[in-house]
């Protein structure tokens, strides 16, 4: 369903060769600051999503704040994208690096700058791995609580500029709730802060517009995010069903029964059993699905909310509930659900992520609907979930070296976008638009929204230059491409709600 | 320290007269939606902030959609502006109309069109009461959380457009942090739905944008809200103290002990007075400030916390710590701070409302420069703040019958407003910018930042006609601002936090 990647869709003119741009960056940036050979630029070629690679013209990998200043001064000058990249871990794309473009590396901007126990904030560079901010608030009973599956590897700047969610988003938030301050270099070299360490900040609220704008705005330098208190205990309930559609039903009850868990994750058949071969977690390898249910706080409490939970599951048509039996249990389960991504990898060659959202009553339809698509186009999906906040991570299975396979997965991924939009839901949960799913954007979106998108974008960026091609398509873009859809038949539903 | 209002300020160059706009929308409007004799426009004159006060050319009341589109299409046509206005219960005078403008009111958009209690959501009119949703809500044991101490009047498309705040945001967030939806009609005469009834949406954070933007970038048709279970058990707690930089210092105790209490508020011993005397609230009047603390949740819970803040308070210096005895006990303790500000306006002729946010640390430090500029200027300042998220509403005492005592009160309102932000806070926490606090922006921002703000406001609304003079200022105002700063020496602190 994507169109081959075409620089020009998205309005990029460049101008200077790499031997241009490089000897202009380097009459003021230190050589050791800048790759160019082949060699070096090549690790830089994809982000988690690896099915996209360019070799980017070069790499900048500063170490100081007036490096990036200078870096950004002389882009703009020169008229050179700039594409900014964190850990890498993005699963849309969107870090991945354009032929005409430099790629900026914040990796060395890894320092955690303080920890304040009063206030509970944590102020860290960019670079700073979002486990390790957890790690440095542990000492004093608190944490960071959004958690993607790749926290052990993931950058808060890719956090806020992906705006990341994670099993604990339903209770927590996502980034865009845990983020108090963040400081910003734009295109044109100037330093700006965003929110405050106040409670609230006047002005439009810019902050919020940096989670999720994926590069676009400016580079993030620094960020304020608010520390929770560890919650005196946690525990984690397991429920095997033998249909997926009363597992998804179940999600709802417990929601309904006022119960808001610290994570409600499901998995369906064959991601239980792809887990289960990879990590041992004890998971029911015959059940249709489960439903990992962690409820955390003050322990009287999470012992009456087990309880409650228990009865729901049971009345929903639960065949069997487990409870961890201890912390170390508990990690097991959780650790079977962060990995059924590589464990899905082990089963199939390749295999396509999804990343729909859709509102949480219509978790049995769209299961429904999966099932059908996949039997109709002969693909296994393995059904992974942010069950409690609607976010589902269908992953198609195909193998790329059997011809037309990979062509059928993309078709029956457009199918599932396309469902969850019209079930109300949207093209993405928190895996960000990126590259992947610019094409989809046309579809979420009329003319007019896009153009108050480009609007906004040019606010910070007039010319263009932070990350092209990603997030926001050019409407001449999407005029390609609604051009098949029309071909297709596959107009936009007019119902489809909007922004 | 305000300028004297002057629409040339704001770039506002209004083009032709009332007659000539009355007839253009009467050809489109019915007639009853159009109010034009001085007698049926005087009601409209001003909002909350009643020191300002402008007859607006005409009022707009539409019945339908369609008719706010009419009067979008043609106000941009004619480049008319037009000021929004809700039930009219604002502090910072962001509904005062303009002499050349259209005021829309939105009162007849007071419908509840759906409740939700198994998405817990509630979809609503612009104009509908923030306590009604909570009223049709509670059949369900649901309620929405943010509560303006107007809450019995205020309306939830007027909390939008301030991001209005109240006793219980501290755990439960702003209003941005509890609106999943809002359908908005812009300048143009266009609809848009901006965010999800999914968890998350893709592009831009539009809606985060719509929060507290003040009318100046659409027109708010319909709010979907977040609708929260009702704790099981709330429980009150009122500390007194002989000194109130300690009450200060106790609130950073509260919350470094692990607790976040639902509401957390300050009283000073001018409010306590002022409060006991017209509510008969209970309150200790020989005591320097109270603290409110509720905890709520789970009964278990609850009395753990309770004790939990009972030592803290002790510790922290407090001469008595009471516990409401009953729920007629603890509505009364609240009904006491729910009307400080009428109970103040009975102890002068006039007061003048201030809203700074601070640091949660540095309450001591702003109580008592507070406390030497009241003494320095001769007028007594009330404090009630919504300590928990350093939130300060301090109430300054003038008449304004006596020659002189106004421009002193806005010379303390100034210094108290500069302290605030010195401290690393902002010029305002709930109340918005709105026409009062638009001359501070200038301190608060840099020329960059706001050049921002209006790239930000030219994206919805190019030929800026919606709200111009509130919420964001001109350069050529801030010019103007910014010349009598720096004759007075008072060019903003080089380290401000900024945006």
């Amino acid at each position: 369903m994507n169109i081959l990647y075409d620089e020009r869709l998205d309005g990029l003119l460049p101008t200077l060769d790499k031997a241009q741009v490089r000897e202009r960056l380097t009459q003021t940036l230190p050589d050791m600051t800048l790759l160019h050979r082949e060699e070096d630029l090549r690790p830089f070629e994809c982000d988690g999503l690896s099915v996209y690679r360019v070799v980017p013209m070069l790499v900048a990998m500063p170490d100081t704040l007036a490096q990036i200043e200078t870096l950004m001064k002389t882009c703009y000058e020169l008229q050179v994208p700039v594409v900014t990249r964190g850990a890498g871990t993005g699963l849309s794309g969107g870090a991945l690096p354009l032929e005409k473009g430099v790629l900026l590396v914040m990796t060395r901007f890894a320092k955690i700058l303080d920890i304040d126990p009063d206030a509970r904030t944590a102020r860290v560079q960019p670079g700073v791995r979002n486990l390790a901010i957890s790690e440095a608030a542990a000492p004093y009973g608190l944490y960071y609580a959004p958690d993607p599956s790749s926290q052990i590897a993931c950058s808060i700047g890719g956090n806020v500029a992906e705006n990341a969610g994670g099993v604990h988003c339903l209770k927590y938030g996502l980034t865009v709730h845990n983020v108090l301050e963040v400081q910003v270099i734009t295109i044109e070299g100037e330093r700006m802060t965003l929110g405050s360490a106040a409670f609230d900040a006047p002005g439009f609220d810019l902050l919020a517009l940096f989670n999720g704008s994926e590069g676009m705005l400016g580079i993030i330098t620094e960020v304020t995010v608010k520390l929770l208190p560890k919650p005196e205990v946690a525990k984690v309930l397991m429920a095997s069903f033998d249909d997926v559609e009363k597992a998804g039903k179940a999600v709802g009850d417990i929601i309904a029964a006022g119960i808001i868990p610290g994570g409600l994750e499901m998995m369906d058949k064959l991601a239980i059993q792809a887990a289960e071969d990879f990590i041992q977690a004890g998971y029911p390898v015959e059940a249709e699905a489960i439903l990992l249910c962690e409820l955390d706080g003050v322990e009287a409490d999470v012992n009456d909310d087990c309880a409650t939970v228990r009865g729901v599951l049971e009345r929903a048509g639960a065949t069997e509930v487990r409870q961890a039996r201890d912390e170390a249990e508990r990690a097991l389960f959780w650790a079977g659900r962060k990995n059924a991504f590589p464990a899905v990898g082990r089963l199939s060659p390749d295999y396509y992520c999804m990343d729909g959202t859709i509102p949480r009553r219509e978790l049995p339809r769209v299961l429904k609907g999966i099932a059908e698509l996949s039997q109709e186009y002969g693909l296994r999906v393995a059904n992974v979930f942010h069950a409690g906040d609607g976010n589902t991570h269908p992953l198609i299975m195909f193998d790329a070296n059997q011809p037309g396979e990979l062509e059928k997965a993309e078709t029956v991924g457009g199918k599932i976008l396309e469902l969850c939009v019209e079930v109300g839901g949207s093209i993405t949960g928190e895996h960000g638009v990126g590259r992947e799913k610019i094409n989809q954007m046309c579809v979420q979106f009329q003319p007019d929204e896009l153009a108050v998108f480009h609007a906004v974008k040019a606010a910070f960026d007039e010319k263009g230059l932070l990350n092209p091609g990603k997030n926001i398509p050019t409407l001449h873009r999407c005029a390609e491409f609604g051009a098949m859809h029309v071909h297709k038949g596959q107009l936009p539903h007019p119902e489809l709600p909007r922004f």
